[in-house]
């Protein structure tokens, strides 16, 4: 599926949360993501060919863990972080990394943050807290491969200003924010 | 961890399956598996690399699907099928395979069979119809890498000689067997 998508950068949540109360936002959860990125250079370069390779561990409230192992293919225009976006749950990330390890893709950074979540129509909105990056603002929506993008792109733009959000946005990945890829 | 495991060819059940009586192995269960099997040729053969990256769907009693991603390592020694293995059950076959194309690595060939497992002693015994290809006894046992496993792959033997299986031992496997992989 294609995930439509763009993120801000933004100094504090505060006033992003008075306005998500506002425009009634649901609030759906807060959860804590670890991520590992996996790199293959000898065969294919994601930071090249500006594809991510992902096994996410997400905390649950019971103590247990969701694991989901994501592909990420490249940037689909030149405004939003738009593009392909597949993903299995998978039961254990350590045997997961293991198998990619083997294929050659290895362990190339480690991404964690605190994300909440709220609702607002068909889109989701993301607060991430991201460690050693900052605060960021993400608004997506998943679409069929084929389904055209453009209007949603266009209203996730009117929802971020709708949030007071008119800059900072940021098409960069964490990944390149960290310093682990160049650009 | 190590899979130690032989497989040999048998022309029918019969006379193993009053021996598996005889020497008390328990019957388990009967399953329906159907593998795809990926090669990625322009990155690593695995016909040539002795590898093997599967996903396995196994149709369970009530209706649902056990879906295992699986990757095997090249065989270890020179009479026996014995290698590293690694697995993890995913969610769902379709986008498993469809993150594995994306990466590079294709459908090459699927593989069909009947399986009826019974337990001997810490050993799994495997009786394979295998659509197109024909009846298969594997003997096998999951090691720690690192444990020394000759002593279970004459075992193994020990085994196969109990179930009057003293020829037909195949190392090749299913994919050579159908022809897909030419050696």
């Amino acid at each position: 599926m294609i995930e439509v998508e763009a993120k801000a950068h933004v100094n504090d949540f505060n006033s992003v949360l008075k306005k998500l109360n506002e425009i009634g936002a649901e609030e759906v959860k807060t959860e804590h993501q670890k991520d590992t990125y996996f790199n293959n250079l000898e065969y294919r370069d994601f930071e090249k060919s500006d594809e991510a390779l992902r096994i996410r561990n997400t905390a649950l409230n019971d103590g247990t863990s969701q694991i989901i192992l994501t592909y990420k293919g490249p940037k689909l225009d030149d405004i939003s972080k738009t593009r392909k976006e597949i993903e299995v749950s998978v039961e254990d990330a350590k045997n997961t990394g293991l198998i990619l390890e083997s294929l050659g893709f290895k362990p190339a950074a480690n991404v964690e943050k605190e994300r909440t979540t709220y609702l607002f129509e068909e889109f989701i909105i993301s607060l991430d807290n991201v460690h050693k990056v900052g605060n960021f603002v993400e608004i997506e929506k998943g679409m069929v491969e084929g389904e055209d993008f453009k209007e949603a792109i266009d209203k996730i733009f009117e929802i971020y200003k709708k949030l007071g959000i008119e800059e900072g946005f940021e098409r960069r990945s964490y990944l390149e924010l960290m310093g682990v890829y160049k650009s």
